[in-house]
C-alpha cells in the first residue's frame, strides 16, 4: 500500500516515554501529582513536541493540553493524561499521550493521509482534585463553582494551584460540535487478562460504572470484659458477617465481569477493650450493566433487612456514588480489531475496562474507543507498573493504524 | 450485738459520692483524667476526709493516696481509685474509695472494733499513663525507668505531669510485709448480671486475665476495577472470614465465662478503589483459666494455618499481651457472702470480674477480695453509668460489715 503513511516509529515512542519518565522519576516509575512541578514540566514537554505533528499547542484554564490542526478533512481526537498517582507507574497516562502524538506525527504531515489526529492530555485524570476534571471541563460538565470548591487531599485549593502554575484566568477549552469523528485512547490494561492469555491488544467494549456504598452497622458499645457474649450487640462482628455473606452470595447473582470490593472498614471507637457500637464499610461494585448492579443492590438491601430482623444490630445501606457505564463505539472497536489483525497477528480480545478513563467522559458527546496493551503481572498504581518494550511498540503500531483507518472512513 | 460498731451511714456515703461528682462534672458523670485539675482536687478532698477516720493522709510520689492508722491490731487495706476514663461515670472508682472511707470512719474510732481499715486511692487505674501504675508501684512492680518512659495519649510525659501537680521527687509508698491482713475493693459491676437476676452483691471469685493479639493478614494490593474476582488476594476479606470463624467455633471450645472481642480493624491502604493488600485486627480474650485461653489460642493458630494453606493470604497471630488472672481469697469471699446474708437479704452471687481492677495487683502480695454492686443497664465507661441509690447504700452496708468480719478474724 504505497499510499499509506509509514508505520509507528517504535524507537521514537519508547524514547518519548522514557523522556517523560525522566521527569519526576521515582524508582522505575514517576511521582507527578496534578500541577506539581514534574507534571507541569511534562505538560511543557508535550507542548514542545506537538508542532512536530503540525499541531498548534495550547494549555487551557484547567490544565488540559490540546494540539489542534488546520489540516482539512476529518479530525480524530486522541490522547490520555500526564498527571500520575502518587509514586506510581511511568505508562499510566503517558502511553496514550505518546501514542496519540506518534499517530499525529505520522498522519498529519503525510500528504496522502486523510484528515488529522488532534492530541489531548486531560488534566487530573488521577483525581487529585476531583473526578476527571479535565475531560469533564472539555465536555462542558464542570462549573466555575465546582473548580472554586475543588481541593486536593492536603486541602490545597485547585484555584491556588492553577494560579501557582500560571493558568489562572485562562479560558477553558470546550469541545466544538462535530469537529471530531470521535475520541481514541490507549492505556495499559492494569489487569492480567491479556498477559495470562498471551494476547497483545485489548479492544475495549465498555468502561464499567462505579457504584459506591457506605454501609453502617449500629450495635451497642460496651465493655469487652464485663459484657457476656450472649448480651452483645457487636457492630464489628455484624460487619464481618455481612462481608462474608456478600462474598458467598454475589457469585450466583453477578454478571460475568462484575467486581466488588470492601476497601475500608472502621470500628467505633476502635479500642481493644471496647465492643464496637458502630462500624462502617466502604463498598464498591463495578459493571457495565446497570441491571446487574440493580439486582446486587437489591440483594444488599435485603441482606441488611435480614440482619436488622435478627434484632441485634441495625444496618443502613447508603449509595454514595452511582455508576454511569460508557459503551465504546462499534466502529471504533472494529477498527482496533482490524488494526490488530494487521499489526498484532490478531492477538486481540474484546473486553470491558474495569478502571475509569477519560474516554468514558468523551463518550458522552462523541463516539469513543479504547485499546489496552498488556500489564506485566497486572500491576497498577505502583511504581513497579510496567509493559514489555515489544508490547509497547506493537500497541503503537496498532494505535496508529487504527487512527488511519478511522480517518480513512 | 451491742459491741458491734454502727452500720454504714448511707446518707453520708451518697453525700460523699455526690461531692466527688461535683468535682470535674460532665453531664451526670465526670471527666477526671489522671493528674488533671479535677483529679487532683478529688485527691485533695480525700486527704481532708481521712483524719475523720483517724487516718494519717499522705500522697506519694506516683499520686497514690494512703490513709494509715496507728491503732493496734490487724489492719485491712481498702480502696479503689479517683481518676476516671474520659467523660465517664461518677461511680467507677469513687464508689470503692468512699466505701473504704466509710468503713474506716465506722470501725477505726470505735473502741470495741478490732483493728483498723486503712484507705487507698490508687493512681491512674484507668490507664492514662500505663497499666495500674499506682497499685503496681505499691507492690514494687514499677521501676523509675518505666515512669520516665510513661506518656499519655497526647504524648505528655508522666514525669512532667508529676512535676506539675507538685509530686516530683516524692518517695513512692511500698507495701510493708505483713502489715495488712488483705485488701478489699468495691466496684460497680459494669455488666448486667446482677441487674438482670435481681441480685444486689457480686462476690468476686477471680479477676480474669486479658490476652491480646495482633492478627495480620497479607494478600496482594491491587486495582478494585481491573482485578477479576478469581485473581484476588483480598486481605480484608480474609480478615472478615477469620472473625466469623472465631465467632462460629469458639463457643464450642471456650469456658462458661470466656469473652473475646475484635476491637479494631484496619485495611491497608484503606481506599475504596483498592483491594486491601494488608489487614490487621486487634483481638482480645479474657478468662480466669489460662488453660482455656491456651486451648483457644491453639485454635486461633490452627485457623491461621488453615487460611495460609489455602494459598491466597498469609495470617500471622502475634500475642502482644499475656493475661495474669487473679484469684480472690476464699476467706474474703466467704466474709462478703456472710455480710450479704446480713445486709442484702442474701441476694448475692459468686462471679468472676471481666474487667481489670487494682485488686488483681494487690492479690499478688496479699489476700484480696472484691464486691460488686449492680450497674443500671450494665453501662460502663460512659457518663450515663449509674447505680440505684438504694443499691449504693446496701453495698456500703455489706462492705462495712465485711471489713468488720475480716478484722474480727
Amino acid at each position: 500500500m504505497p499510499d499509506d503513511p509509514p508505520h509507528a516509529d517504535g524507537a521514537r515512542v519508547l524514547a518519548d516515554l522514557n523522556a517523560l519518565r525522566a521527569i519526576g522519576t521515582y524508582k522505575t516509575g514517576v511521582h507527578k501529582p496534578t500541577f506539581s512541578e514534574p507534571h507541569m514540566r511534562s505538560v511543557e514537554w508535550l507542548t514542545q513536541r506537538l508542532p512536530e505533528a503540525n499541531l498548534v499547542a495550547a494549555v487551557d484554564g484547567i490544565g488540559n493540553v490540546l494540539g489542534t490542526s488546520t489540516k482539512p478533512g476529518p479530525k480524530l481526537l486522541a490522547g490520555s493524561h500526564l498527571d500520575s498517582q502518587n509514586f506510581a507507574g511511568w505508562l499510566d497516562g503517558p502511553l496514550g499521550v505518546v501514542y496519540a502524538l506518534e499517530a499525529a506525527r505520522i498522519i498529519n504531515p503525510y500528504p496522502n493521509a486523510n484528515g488529522a489526529v488532534e492530541v489531548a492530555a486531560w488534566c487530573d485524570e488521577e483525581g487529585h482534585f476531583g473526578s476527571f476534571l479535565g475531560s469533564r471541563s472539555y465536555v462542558g460538565g464542570v462549573t466555575e463553582a465546582s473548580i472554586d470548591a475543588a481541593r486536593d487531599s492536603s486541602g490545597r485549593a485547585m484555584r491556588d494551584a492553577l494560579r501557582d502554575v500560571g493558568l489562572a484566568g485562562r479560558a477553558r477549552a470546550k469541545a466544538e460540535p462535530a469537529r471530531h469523528i470521535g475520541y481514541l485512547e490507549a492505556h495499559i490494561e492494569q489487569g492480567r487478562s491479556l498477559e495470562s492469555s498471551g494476547l497483545k491488544i485489548g479492544v475495549v467494549t465498555s468502561i464499567v460504572g462505579i457504584w459506591q456504598y457506605r454501609i453502617t452497622f449500629s450495635g451497642e458499645q460496651n465493655h469487652a470484659g464485663t459484657t457476656r457474649m450472649a448480651d452483645r450487640k457487636d457492630a464489628g462482628l455484624a460487619l464481618a458477617r455481612f462481608c462474608v455473606a456478600i462474598d458467598d452470595r454475589f457469585p450466583a447473582l453477578c454478571g460475568p465481569r462484575t467486581v466488588w470490593t470492601t476497601g475500608r472498614i472502621t470500628l467505633d471507637p476502635g479500642a481493644p477493650s471496647i465492643i464496637p457500637g458502630r462500624a462502617e464499610m466502604l463498598f464498591q461494585m463495578r459493571d457495565d450493566d446497570p441491571a446487574v448492579i440493580e439486582r446486587l443492590e437489591d440483594h444488599l438491601r435485603n441482606m441488611a433487612a435480614e440482619v436488622g430482623a435478627q434484632g441485634r444490630c441495625g444496618v443502613e445501606v447508603m449509595r454514595i456514588r452511582t455508576g454511569v457505564p460508557a459503551m465504546m463505539d462499534a466502529i471504533f472497536q472494529q477498527a482496533i480489531e482490524d488494526a490488530s489483525l494487521a499489526f498484532a497477528g490478531g492477538r486481540s480480545v474484546r473486553m470491558p475496562s474495569g478502571a475509569g478513563h477519560d474516554a468514558q467522559i468523551l463518550a458522552t458527546i462523541m463516539p469513543a474507543g479504547m485499546l489496552f496493551v498488556p500489564s506485566i503481572g497486572g500491576i497498577s498504581h505502583h511504581w513497579s507498573e510496567n509493559t514489555e518494550d515489544a508490547d509497547i511498540v506493537t500497541g503503537a503500531q496498532v494505535f496508529v493504524e487504527t487512527c488511519r483507518r478511522l480517518l480513512a472512513g
